[in-house]
């Protein structure tokens, strides 16, 4: 299948504008090397290194402050990122590093850390101004960040959130059992430093939970509600981040795509295969690329109350003293039910999606392929020991009204959902999750 | 055709690291009425509007001008860009510009504009410096910019060039006969502005020119010494911007490709054609993220004396007074030949190559393939009205000593070619490209 071609905005008539942004990236196997010298290079003299006690126990903190020592930069270990992070546990870490003067910040680790260095900086470079002020209304104010923030190097070691690419974090939002975000360009990292090597010590289950994120937020902004088919706006200040899809985001995605269908069994079932990681690494900071700018729907959506209604959930592979539901595996559970709902907008993209895959569309034509996709995601995480259906986290069908209810508050996701979401939908995509 | 896969990098004693930038994008037909809005988010209050005389006569300087100043910014218009500036050119208008006070930049125009905003930034922010100073070695003396410049818009008029994707310009030398550029990621614009209907005026010879531009730097990326198989460099501030063909640039090359072969016929036979502008436009701005990372070899090489030695050959539709190659011309008259010189070193790339820009593989072995590159190029050119070899600029055989002297004196190119390459080598090529 040729790659989907744009042909709306043909007329002047239909104004579309794409707004599309990325840090710099430095990519490759021993990059980490060039951490204190990128750090000089922004003039950074002295740096909150946030990471999380799972790699401080292993010794790879320790390793990277060294080397930022060795350019004569002062570092100092914030080394107690909560997995999945909340507004109370991002408060409490600034309340705390208050005294701290620094003029930079490393985020290493996963999607947690990254985004607990994001918080980080804002909230020391801004003091006085709670987390609430700046998450996405309706549960937040979603103020603006009132000026540039300083230098942040993201140093992703999983190959998952893409949060080193994009200009937001997501943020749990205590006493609400709900998961939210912030979005403003300037959380962009000043640098995006990708060492495929990092993701060598992943646990297998970690690596297929993250790549499922990248699986999943890849497909949902491939197939998000297109940039030129949402509904105008006034004014270039009220454009969404999340524009929609479109060609730039599908550079991206495809590619990311491609090199899921091609990787991920692999890294998860030989952690040791170095070709893998490094193609893994490149999905995952490839799609954040996209999805970061193009925006994510049902499967995100959903998997917010997922993670927050869990009672006794503890997942392999992740060292947590409380129940919990990766975010990558929240995220895949309900993906196929919601592409299977959304395919009639687009069979082509959803087909395509498959294809790159690794699905053989042979035979397939648009008027019966909905299975497709579907069918595609569930053998790729039933090859990587996935998740068995949202009645795996303990949940059945008398959660339903509770889950649908906190999917619902993600307004802001499903607007990008190419055809429009009521709750009964959501009822019957996530009912039809309950199995794998 | 798979797209070509990366094996390489699966050791870690392989290390290569790529860096890779871009500069924010707003990408869509009607982004210009923004650009007033972004010079005030960026807090200019003062800007310098760099932009030729073809574009003043057709009014649209004018327009610009215009909506930035409804954002209360005032406009200082320069319109005398020099088409292919030099060194001269670019010093003359700062000399003339020094008196102005400006706190941002506009170059609105095709590649000759954007540059020369470029260097009128560099050389109003740090006075004092000649042209020389920064140009490449070994020509100029290949100063880093000492510092930060001042926000920079760039509003390409043309789909050709991708400066306003680059952290580069190039030059013409007075006096050598030859040009050469600078390369510096503080070059970077600030915005790349892409509206496609600024380019629904341009001639179907300038469209022709600048598609061939798009065309060859995208191969040329596509085709470079791939980054992990070039000499080792002692430290990462010796790494050059120009990394080699990489996974990254990829991912912009071969989207490049794809529109290229999709749309640049169309543009040129029906400029009115706007999803064809469209695509072009998308088009020059991938290959520029990805050429500007990757690096060009043998055709800019040569293109650089093709232009400088000419002598009376006058293109149609360029407004110019003086004799000329464009740049685009220049580079795609050697590219037939050029591709078939690098063919041994990776017959896939050079396949998917053709491959993406529209030809039919079914039967060809790459042991026998060495010709479907080039004869792409040569039908693509046919058919939109190209030149017809170097003697159509009205070179000969006694010409090819000096052009071959030119072409070697571009070592920071001919780095880039994946196999090693000879005065006697170029000599075949230049002969070779004298019809085309």
């Amino acid at each position: 299948m040729e790659p989907v071609a744009w042909v709306g905005g043909s007329s002047p008539e239909h104004e579309r504008i794409i707004g599309w942004q990325a840090p710099p990236l430095k990519f490759g196997v021993g990059a980490t090397r060039e951490i204190g010298y990128e750090l000089r290079r922004a003039g950074v003299r002295s740096v909150l290194l946030v990471t999380d006690r799972v790699l401080a126990g292993l010794g790879l903190p320790a390793r990277v402050a060294k080397l930022i020592e060795q350019e004569g930069i002062a570092v100092s270990v914030f080394d107690r990122t909560q997995v999945e992070p909340t507004d109370e546990s991002v408060t409490r870490a600034a309340l705390e590093l208050a005294p701290l003067r620094v003029d930079g910040f490393v985020g290493l680790g996963g999607g947690s850390a990254i985004d607990t260095a994001k918080m980080l900086n804002l909230l020391l470079t801004y003091p006085g101004r709670s987390v609430r002020d700046y998450l996405n209304a309706p549960i937040g104010i979603g103020a603006r960040i009132p000026g540039p923030l300083k230098p942040l190097v993201a140093v992703p070691t999983t190959a998952g959130s893409g949060s080193e690419c994009t200009a937001m974090v997501a943020l749990g939002v205590s006493g609400l059992n709900v998961k939210t975000g912030i979005s403003d360009l300037r959380l962009l990292p000043s640098l995006a430093l990708i060492d495929p090597a990092n993701t060598l010590t992943l646990p297998p289950e970690v690596t297929a939970s993250s790549g499922y994120d990248v699986l999943t937020h890849a497909c949902e902004s491939y197939t998000a509600r297109p940039y030129d088919r949402r509904p105008p706006y006034p004014a270039p200040a009220d454009r969404p981040l999340y524009v929609g899809a479109n060609p730039i985001s599908d550079v991206w995605v495809e590619q990311a795509l491609r090199l899921v269908g091609r990787y991920l069994r692999r890294a998860v079932l030989n952690p040791d295969d170095l070709e893998a990681r490094i193609g893994m690494s490149q999905a995952a900071s490839y799609a954040g690329m996209g999805f970061g700018n193009a925006g994510t729907h049902i499967p995100h959506a959903c998997a917010y109350p997922i993670a927050g209604l869990v009672r006794d959930y503890r997942p392999e592979g992740y060292a947590v003293d409380h129940a919990m539901v990766p975010h990558g595996a929240a995220v895949v559970s309900t993906a196929p039910a919601a592409f299977e709902f959304t395919y009639p907008t687009s069979p082509e993209r959803h087909l395509r999606a498959a294809e790159l895959l690794g699905a053989d569309l042979g035979g397939v034509s648009t008027a019966h392929g909905a299975d497709v996709l579907p069918a595609t995601l569930q053998q790729l995480v039933a090859d990587t020991g996935g998740p068995g259906g949202l009645a795996s986290f303990g949940y059945s069908g008398k959660d339903l009204p509770a889950l649908v209810e906190g999917a619902l508050k993600q307004q802001r996701l499903l607007v990008c959902c190419p055809r429009d979401v009521a709750a009964h939908d959501l009822k019957r995509i996530l009912d039809g999750s309950m199995t794998g």
